[in-house]
């Protein structure tokens, strides 16, 4: 698509639009999509906008498992199907707040006074959303926490996150999230974090605070266990769009970040992609160029590149609420269709010196969506040539490597927003959500499920099962060693020799677990004995 | 292909080679190839055996650039092909390891006393390598300098690590690290670090180290300045290679890493890995498979999951050298090939949370990378259920999703390393650099130029030298206002009205710049002045 630059600035004209009211602005000038594509689309989008209306109001939007989906309404209780939702969101943001004015003024402490450490609890939805917003939003001057998390099931990484708090334990205040409180990395980081605080002499409820279902198994041992505080989390909030209940709010609230402009940003960007009129609504711009691109099937991955540092996690954050989203098997019809869009990238220049060589030179698999700051920041600016700041520098990398890309037809998005503030990090919470659930109506699947990841936690507790099975068999035989085939064997899971296998190999490898291997004359033939 | 699991067990015996020398094993079991792809592909694996002698021996394997590629030499001082070369690295390694001692025992200090903190200041190959080491080989309780980085030229995130080191930047020490010494981003990052260090009343020079080529920009105005030291970076040697030369090995060093091992894991991968015989080389059996999964033309991502919180880098370091090194326009006989593998991910199991549910579900476009590591760290493990350890869950879920995947089709490979030691850090680095010089090889294209970055930064110095006539032209205009139309025409610029607007909307939304807008009726008749 050669034009010239007079007709470039003429498209650039036709095809950004700027939506003052929440200091936004999308171009999809450089995307190839034409006029015609728009009323081509227009029906389907038509559909699109029902649907979310229907959703909004509390529709059973996710079928299969029987669910309203409400996370616009965390932001405008009002919207709520019933009074009774209305006024528990409300009561939690109460709750949030004052629980978060009393640690800040003292009224609540550690068992060794004030806190001044938050260390988060969580994984997947319970960590990507509060890790982002921290990242975004905190400042080591003016947080009134230091934050930090465990969102794995790694225990040399959470020793190292401990060893980094040092001999602040007796000030820190842990949260752990979990929605079903059933998660097994969240339970066993509460319960790596419980055995750091008991070896310190300090009693862990005394500085633990859940955020889980009502009823659910952590809620229960946390009421149990006397823990500071519990905030509800609802079937009707899924984990990859919770970043604006207490999983998002409560750990940005304690770090001392003003969540109120967050809802607000979040409140207003609904507003305007409410709007059932594709021209004034910028996730249905956005989400028919995403369709544009994937041609309705994932065909073109997304690279996000915030021009910022505090974005950088954003990418992250959108892996998930786009991947597990969009990633599905069948349609609503039941048809195979195995969507998806991969998302990747982490910010600019940087990585311009990471991979722009292969967006310019390389395979044509991808579309860019930029996003552009307008302000630097708060700090003062030398000039690091005549009348240059870094800032210049950041914003022509920007628009040079957009050129660059466009010059070789490799398309892009441009977003631009005016700061990185509580209430722009709200509008882009707000405004991906809704996007990701106009391209689900697009392209007509269930944005709201996740039965894809039932499988390999349900292969992960059979490989846990073998592996006890292996430990109770060697521990009780006093002597004699035995390779991984007769031990397969032995505990009646032949089928099952691989998983043996690379069981006794770990378990070789951690003197701790008490398991040792003699070598054999190939990988396979080495026997496992107890040590 | 569907298999019984006793076929999959005598598959996976048949693909699965344990390097034991190097504590390495890689299985190619889930990967959907067979015996008659190796046997297909040998002779263009002896071409690649071939040219990579070539090039240890000193060829000239980057034509374009007319250059040698020796990073291999870094680890082997005695490989390189002229004495001088010799010299000068292992001189280099000296430099490095007896700068490091006199900065750990207090010989060297700064203004305010021993180095406490380490400010990395590079972008790209001068910062990925280093992030990944530093955040790999780490921990709080050891380092002996506390490490952080400039990595792009964004002033408000330079500001936010600058805060971070509060009071202590009379005890900080900084290295700048630029190969060719023009890297802008880096520059400004030096410069934005000085401007600090001299507002805190403190000579940078007192505090800073240089890594760069002799003769540059840098290395002169290190030596002008009185900086501690100079190191030396060669043209022989990429940035994406340089993670064990000076760049990555001096602030390795001064964090207090073993660097020795670092160099001895690679060393003895290299040696592993040059035998011409594919069964008893790693990465020809690793350039094999990305060539057998991506069709020898990007057809597939490469999806990098290490399940280990100290390797949550690599897949960031490997984007570089994997997307910069293959992302190619043209193969070596000057035909458009658009080369190219998109490389993503984070960890395990956290990544689980986040896009598991596409990966098995929705669209089939990658392969998965599995890392295991068979040593959980040196940490006590408690018991999180009865004889199960967090580790124990880490490596369930593992081998859960690897099965689950693999059940839906879902290729994966799996590489095993006993634990994350500066040894297996060094082998992992030497691995990958040399499956990406056999897999260019495979596909015939030079794995060590960059032709594609120079139109983004040329394109950026056009926007600066905009924004420059922008500046001039308003503020010598004492009164009225300019569309970005009109400036424009009066810059001379009128191909360029879009790049106007845009560094006009931004410069108004920087109060500092001394611009101002008045909106107009749509977003492009907004009037700017000097304010």
């Amino acid at each position: 698509m050669k034009i010239t630059r007079a007709q470039q600035w003429e498209r650039f004209k036709r095809f950004y639009t700027e939506f003052p009211g929440i200091g936004l602005a999308i171009d999809l000038s450089r995307m190839n999509l034409e006029e015609d594509y728009f009323e081509a689309m227009r029906p389907r989008m038509q559909e699109a906008f029902k649907s979310m209306t229907a959703l909004e109001k509390g529709a059973i939007a996710n079928p299969d498992e029987n669910r309203m989906v409400g996370h616009y309404w965390l932001r405008n209780a009002s919207l709520a199907p019933a009074p009774q939702l209305t006024q528990e969101i409300e009561e939690t943001l109460r709750g949030i707040k004052s629980f978060a004015a009393e640690v800040h003024n003292g009224g609540i402490q550690g068992l060794g006074g004030p806190f001044r450490n938050l260390l988060v609890i969580g994984i997947g939805g319970s960590a990507l959303g509060p890790q982002f917003v921290a990242n975004a939003l905190g400042h080591p001057l003016t947080d009134k926490l230091t934050v930090s998390f465990f969102d794995n099931t790694d225990p040399d990484g959470m020793e190292r996150v401990l060893c980094g708090l040092r001999e602040e334990l007796a000030q820190t205040l842990c949260i752990v999230i979990s929605k079903s409180g059933g998660t097994k990395e969240t339970r066993n980081g509460m319960l790596e974090a419980s055995a750091a605080f008991a070896k310190a002499g300090l009693k862990f409820g005394s500085h633990a605070v859940a955020v889980t279902g009502v009823g659910s198994e952590l809620d229960k041992f946390a009421n149990e266990n006397k823990w500071l505080r519990r905030f509800p989390m609802w079937d009707w909030v899924g984990g990859r769009t919770s970043v604006l209940s207490a999983v998002g709010l409560l750990p940005a609230a304690l770090q001392g970040l003003d969540i109120d402009s967050m809802l607000a940003g979040a409140k207003a960007c609904d507003e305007v992609t409410r709007q059932p009129v594709l021209e004034r609504n910028p996730s249905a711009l956005l989400a028919l160029a995403w369709h544009y691109a994937c041609k309705g099937r994932g065909a073109k991955d997304m690279v996000i590149l915030p021009y910022k540092d505090r974005l950088e996690l954003f990418s992250r954050y959108l892996q998930q609420l786009v991947m597990e989203s969009i990633g599905k098997e069948m349609d609503l019809d039941g048809k195979i269709v195995n969507q998806g869009i991969a998302v990747y990238g982490n910010k600019g220049s940087t990585d311009q010196h990471a991979y722009v060589q292969q967006l310019r030179d390389g395979i044509n698999n991808f579309f860019v969506t930029f996003i552009e700051v307008l302000k630097d920041g708060s700090g003062d600016s030398i000039l690091v040539e005549p009348n240059v700041t870094s800032g210049d520098f950041l914003h022509g990398f920007l628009l040079g490597t957009r050129q660059a890309l466009h010059e070789k037809d490799r398309e892009s998005i441009t977003i631009t927003i005016s700061d990185v503030s509580p209430f722009a990090v709200g509008v882009l919470i707000a405004l991906y959500e809704r996007t990701v659930g106009f391209y689900a109506s697009l392209v007509k699947i269930n944005a709201y499920h996740l039965p894809g990841v039932e499988a390999g936690k349900h292969a992960a507790g059979a490989v846990l099962a073998c592996e006890i099975k292996i430990l109770e068999l060697l521990r009780k035989r006093s002597e004699g060693s035995l390779t991984c085939e007769q031990i397969a064997t032995e505990i009646a899971a032949s089928e099952e020799i691989e998983t043996v296998f690379k069981i006794c190999e770990r378990l070789a490898a951690n003197p701790n677990r008490g398991i040792r291997k003699t070598s054999g004359s190939n990988p396979f033939s080495g026997r496992y004995q107890k040590s």
